[in-house]
């Protein structure tokens, strides 16, 4: 059973095709420069390299086509024909209140993935594209939508309304969502098994650390908050996104910089956060590397960092009454061990006891690592991102006829024998 | 030795005039309407009635010109003569990153309070106009500036700097102030005096719990980080102020309501919190009637009220890592105990053993109640604002040469054997 994995975004369009059976990666790869013009396909093959094509996408639809044609190409294909794609899943960033887990595509799916286009105009639009083009194009082929708020839905109102005129709420769906939602449903079935108990049965707080960060407060398996918001922008400082700031901010600086409203939610979303503080790119390793030649602002950055994390594993800590354990993402870049060290710095009272070596060996584990000492009180674990292979289960899951909760979901990384099948990359 | 204590808002100013060394409040009140015209002064002498006079103030120096008049006059005077002021105190709301403590005022220092008055435009402004009037009216007594903001002043850059594009603070001066400044410092002291430990060996968590609340957390005695920002926007929710929310709502909900900027900051800060959760306004008796009554809007109030409180506590737990003991004030109300008890509900991994007989009894207390059993591993109290006395004393201490750093200052709160002198109302 092979499974096409797409993920459109407003300028590129990513992949993977999987085969489920023998649980491994065929091909994977990435149409830049969607839209813009003057493109190029980068495509893997698994064991038999890399392949630069130049291409010109001038919408996502031509962009899925020669994905298409890439697949099935003579030279570097992996593919007879698309026949042999039993299903696509496609990433959909906003499902609002509709979706609370993974679903199969038809026609009143996509109406309602289109109703909450305005809550994410940037990713929905590309999303429903992709969507539409696939559709059109692999007409007799079952596709999904795989949310990245699904897993945050169960989330109770005490934390997803905000502190608004509720009419906002109402008319206009403002209130917290949540993305990252494969990312945190992976870590809390692992913890799950890590710590040898059900999946219904753990409280932890998990934290996705990648260019977007984001935690999750999980009770009994299930999302009881995270930090993203309404949009991506909400939380502890990310790459280039602001996280938590003063609402009051704006008008102010509107005025001093003479900013539109649109330049402000740019500058937010693309000059903030890490870059923001230390300046660069906002990259941890040009900031760890900054900070180790004596950059101040590099090491402001790092420290600003730990601290805003450190803050909101507390906040966590107090929202659970009991945790279990904390799971980090760890494979996004080797230097994330420098963020965790000073996430959890001073963390001690809450029966934290980091053991740094295992810390640091966690980025170059291929697999998951306790990065606490044996007999610390609360067990911390580094692990791999592993969005793909979820969206993957839902998608099999789905053909199956099921997922309608993923509580209800039998999946691989759920077992205690599990094995990660294949190493990820985030885009 | 009588001290006048100003607070000049954009349409009142308030006015209390002490007896410094006999301890207690000769006469307070309100002139009400200032600059919109068709006002009044309400004047209270203490022990022997409440008066209101229609007065007319175009502006905040005639306004001044009122008080002095009332507190002179024939028939509900205290003075004989203004003369007999030996100093006056302006609260000034925003001192930027100039001030660390209470001031004597000279022109250098209106200068630079004039210098930051951009930040702060409408509460600074009204500020100096007081100032400035009170300073032509009695030119030869002294007064002095007593800022929101000074108590904070030594937190460390982690804790202040935003995660925003640099030249933002460097330019503009985009970073953490924070506010209730007064408030935090006497809960600092008397925290240390409950617990028998010096005010430079203890670590609080301190909740200001008024219409705006904010908490600080404090290290040896001083503020290292506090939930108000750049502006009082920031923290959890408030009576009518939203606190913390996604910054990325604001482009959205200003193109679904059609709303300018300024009508999106005022909505933020008058139509949210608790006032936008439940509609009506904000106030907590109201709410907690509403939710008593079956309010389904009340009751989350109530809750994200206490929620968001919990978290903040849970996170200077994190940045704290030792707390000695909470404080909350307690006289804004008498509901603030249901405040209290949604706020420290689930919080007793921490240590915290709440007696919820003593914490309704807090409010109906005159002085400073334990709120926790006494076996309690964390204690919590819940004792009176005291921001007037404050004022006073550090009014007092620069007329006596002092106050240069508030843990140099012999705060009468800081004894042992301190006696409230008066009762408080807020604002």
């Amino acid at each position: 059973m092979k499974i096409l994995s797409l993920n459109c975004w407003g300028r590129s369009v990513n992949y993977h095709l999987l085969d489920w059976r023998k649980k491994v990666i065929l091909a994977r790869g990435t149409v830049e420069r969607v839209v813009v013009g003057d493109g190029s396909v980068s495509h893997e093959v698994t064991g038999r390299g890399i392949w630069q094509i130049p291409v010109d996408c001038p919408d996502h639809a031509s962009a899925i086509e020669v994905i298409l044609r890439t697949l099935t190409s003579a030279d570097f294909g992996v593919l007879d024909s698309v026949a042999e794609i039993a299903a696509v899943g496609h990433r959909v960033a906003h499902g609002g209140e509709r979706f609370t887990c993974s679903v199969l595509i038809d026609d009143e799916v996509v109406a309602a993935i289109r109703s909450v286009e305005h809550l994410a105009p940037l990713h929905n639009g590309p999303n429903l594209a992709g969507i539409d083009a696939t559709r059109r194009l692999l007409p007799k082929i079952p596709q999904a939508a795989i949310f990245d708020t699904a897993f945050h839905q169960g989330m109770p109102p005490k934390a997803y309304v905000y502190p608004l005129p509720h009419e906002w709420y109402e008319k206009h769906g403002v209130r917290r969502y949540g993305f990252h939602g494969a990312s945190h449903l992976f870590m809390a079935k692992r913890g799950a098994v890590l710590l040898g108990k059900p999946a219904n049965a753990v409280n932890l707080i998990t934290v996705h650390l990648g260019k977007g960060v984001s935690l999750c407060a999980i009770r009994n398996g299930r999302s009881v908050d995270t930090s993203m918001g309404m949009t991506p922008l909400e939380g502890p400082a990310m790459g280039s996104r602001c996280g938590d700031i003063d609402a009051g901010i704006f008008p102010y600086i509107m005025q001093a910089e003479q900013l539109a409203p649109k330049d402000y939610t740019s500058i937010l979303n693309q000059k903030s956060g890490l870059a923001g503080i230390a300046g660069g790119t906002g990259e941890r390793r040009e900031i760890l590397e900054g900070a180790a030649a004596g950059d101040l602002r590099c090491q402001l950055a790092q420290e600003i960092e730990g601290y805003r994390l450190r803050k909101y594993i507390g906040a966590y800590f107090a929202a659970l009454g009991r945790v279990d354990a904390l799971i980090f993402t760890s494979n996004y870049s080797d230097v994330g061990w420098s963020v965790r060290e000073k996430a959890l710095a001073g963390l001690e009272f809450l029966g934290i006891d980091l053991d740094r070596e295992q810390n640091r060996q966690a980025d170059r584990d291929e697999g998951e690592t306790l990065i606490t000492r044996p007999d610390s009180r609360l067990p911390v674990y580094a692990i791999p991102v592993a969005d793909g292979l979820v969206f993957a289960e839902d998608v099999a899951a789905i053909l199956n006829g099921g997922c309608r909760d993923h509580m209800e979901n039998d999946y691989s990384f759920g077992q205690e024998d599990f094995v990660m099948p294949w190493r990820e990359r985030e885009v």
